[in-house]
């Protein structure tokens, strides 16, 4: 009876997602980053505020409405965070203090036709900083930075690059090489995802107006990647010239110098010039990230730089900002049973019941291990003690207590991986570190 | 531009939300609760199974579906944690061990206009044990304490009274008094929080049936409240005898007896035989819970014994659970400025900014901090210092720190609070463990 589109984990599988949620709330909070939460719901006029979006946004009626012509609520369900965070920031800019951090962990959902790969309700990771008029340039290098980190830190994930580029850079290399629709290029540059090169080269032509030379300087540009600086000395190689170029190469050599030191683990900060992300609204730095073995989910973690995230038409707030899409990430590790978690219940020890009399006892032993932070369940029935540690065995609890004679003596804890049993003191034992939460598991 | 009934908080009131349901989290766990989570969404035919509450539902229609005469998606957002529980329940039993113990903490929503005290979108957090067949009495006891634990883990809020009552007790003692429309009774009792005993006397002999004299039994025994046992020799000394009675009476005093050790702190349990939860479904203990000052509230957390939380036709599913309004409960303690945060952003430590040349030493200074666990944010522009001082006492950050000439030397933290300016050294130093992270604060 699952809905479709509508994802729904088993608690083993949530244990996971937790444990990517609580280390990327770890990372943005180390990092400033304040915690806000807005209403699944914004007005219509909000929501549909851009215009392109409008066939994927799930309106609200009240069931029972008394005009059955105009019962919709007026409020439809927010599609992505950053509508809802431009909207917290004109509402709240009294309140706030810039630049102002904020990352917003919540669902999402989109009304669209549900297929592979796409839901109609997921989780996002968003993180961004916001000022008042002037957001200085080092804020794209720190929203690198931290988003890289934060990656790092789901280290069961496959290997991830996290690309760059630079709208500047790019329209200044168009514009030098003397193109007059930018949008155009970018649109059909995009597109180098899905199409073979020799298509694209025929829509540079055909849609950009760009001449076949012109159309090969664009395809050269976009075959450039590098994990350092070297890429400005390939762009200058072109022999385009452009002042909007010269800032888009210099800011993007900032973002790589800047994230020199987190890149070569498990995430790679390189430098795409393919990246245009051609219909969003950015103007500076932009981010894609694709995740090895799993690129035909495209990106994965998209962002940039807007110079107007919000206005009130005095005050103009420009933001930088990055978006992980948590979801999209993990239900294909799930499927694929890549990602995991070592139990379905937070229980490291279940303490055994010789009888229900005992009850009261069993009871004070787990109370004793959850005081020192010890997850304990106790057996529910007093079945024979091989029932109650095959019990123990279908969670995945790692350990059986059977109580002793009464006070602190006799008791014994058992490893039921091992089969090892020791005497043990409910005021003192403790399970090994990585036992003592469930703890995310990888197939390898 | 806020949508009425749609809370949002500021960031200071994030951070207290977010502490109470990390402690929430925390306590359910340590007792070996698993968290799950469902999809906003659930069919209307599981939504209006029990047909009570369609007027509060919302129904999702995709803005631009093609057929306008039946566009609705017949999804409708959840309006509570206990129908999708259900449905899960049924839907991954074959998946799930039994008895299956979860937590689950979401937003739900109710279609409702808007008045003092009622949201349309609000947080709760739902615990519930759930069996196959047979779920023995002792998990009502430990409902009771898991939760009353978890209350008392929330020690800035108000005193609460986590008050319980037991369907059976009062099913056999209206029975034992010769009533025949049980279900009445309960309504009218049900209204001694709004309307004065003698009016519900009089309903409980126009709608009930009742004789005055019986009516006043009823009343004798809603009044009958304790801390301890001692309620049962009252309710008998009240004469009236019937089996259920006993059974309630025997199971209240075992919730009472196994929650001893935990009341009388911040959190009372008590015996409170007005308790009758009219209109839902159980069966045997209830709970409803007051909070000291805000009486207006009603019950804050609620819940009880379900003989059939679920079923399939072949196999019922019997569970005891109880919900705690986390919105309803935080946000009126907001408003009234008893419940805060300490400060606006995670950081502890603000690293100023002495040139713009300074920003990759200032940066690593940060990282060093971070990498110890330490929240820290490098100042935003090269202002002179004493506004850097003041950007961080706009934050509440409480310690900013200054750069040395380079290496570990030559550093000093600043206490802006007190003033106290220290050598100190990015390697080693640590704030004090309350100024780590953002504190809750109350008023008093």
């Amino acid at each position: 009876m699952s809905i479709s589109g509508f994802p729904e984990l088993l608690p083993t599988q949530r244990f996971a997602e937790l444990a990517v949620l609580d280390r990327l709330r770890g990372v943005f909070e180390l990092h400033g980053f304040a915690p806000i939460e807005t209403p699944a719901v914004e007005s219509l006029d909000q929501l549909l505020r851009k215009g392109e979006i409008d066939k994927e946004v799930y309106v609200l009626r009240r069931l029972q409405a008394e005009d059955s012509d105009t019962n919709d609520s007026g409020l439809g369900l927010h599609f992505d965070l950053t509508v809802p965070f431009a909207r917290y920031v004109l509402e709240h800019a009294g309140h706030l203090e810039f630049p102002f951090r904020r990352y917003q962990i919540q669902k999402v959902w989109r009304g669209e036709r549900p297929q592979t790969g796409r839901y109609r309700e997921f989780t996002q990771a968003d993180i961004d900083i916001v000022a008042r008029d002037v957001l200085p340039f080092h804020h794209d290098v720190e929203i690198a930075r931290v988003m890289a980190e934060a990656l790092s830190a789901l280290n069961f994930l496959p290997p991830l690059r996290l690309q760059v580029n630079n709208r500047r850079l790019i329209e200044g290399f168009y514009r030098g090489l003397g193109a007059t629709d930018v949008p155009a290029v970018m649109r059909a540059i995009d597109k180098l995802d899905k199409l073979p090169a020799q298509a694209v080269a025929t829509q540079l032509v055909d849609d950009a107006g760009l001449t076949a030379a012109q159309a090969d300087q664009c395809l050269a540009l976009a075959e450039i990647r590098s994990t350092d600086t070297s890429f400005v000395e390939r762009v200058r190689a072109l022999g385009v010239t452009h002042e909007l170029l010269d800032t888009g190469l210099a800011e993007l050599a900032a973002v790589l110098d800047g994230c020199a030191e987190l890149t070569g683990g498990r995430v790679t900060v390189e430098a795409d010039l393919r990246i245009a992300r051609g219909l969003d609204y950015y103007t500076g730095t932009v981010f894609e990230t694709r995740m090895s073995g799993y690129e035909s989910l495209g990106s994965i973690c998209s962002g940039g730089r807007y110079d107007a995230l919000a206005s009130d038409g005095k005050v103009t707030y420009p933001g930088v900002g990055i978006s992980l899409g948590v979801t999209r990430l993990l239900l294909p590790l799930f499927a694929d049973g890549v990602v995991s978690a070592s139990r379905a219940v937070p229980s490291a020890v279940l303490v055994a019941l010789p009888d229900e009399d005992a009850r009261a006892s069993s009871d004070g032993i787990a109370q004793a291990l959850r005081a020192r932070g010890i997850a304990t369940e106790v057996a529910a029935t007093p079945q024979k003690f091989g029932k109650q540690i095959r019990y123990a065995e279908r969670r995945g609890i790692p350990f059986v207590w059977f109580p002793g004679g009464g006070g602190h003596a006799g008791h014994t804890v058992k490893d039921i991986r091992s089969g090892d049993q020791v005497d043990a003191d409910p005021s003192s034992w403790t399970p090994p570190a990585d036992d003592l939460r469930p703890q995310v598991t990888t197939k390898d």
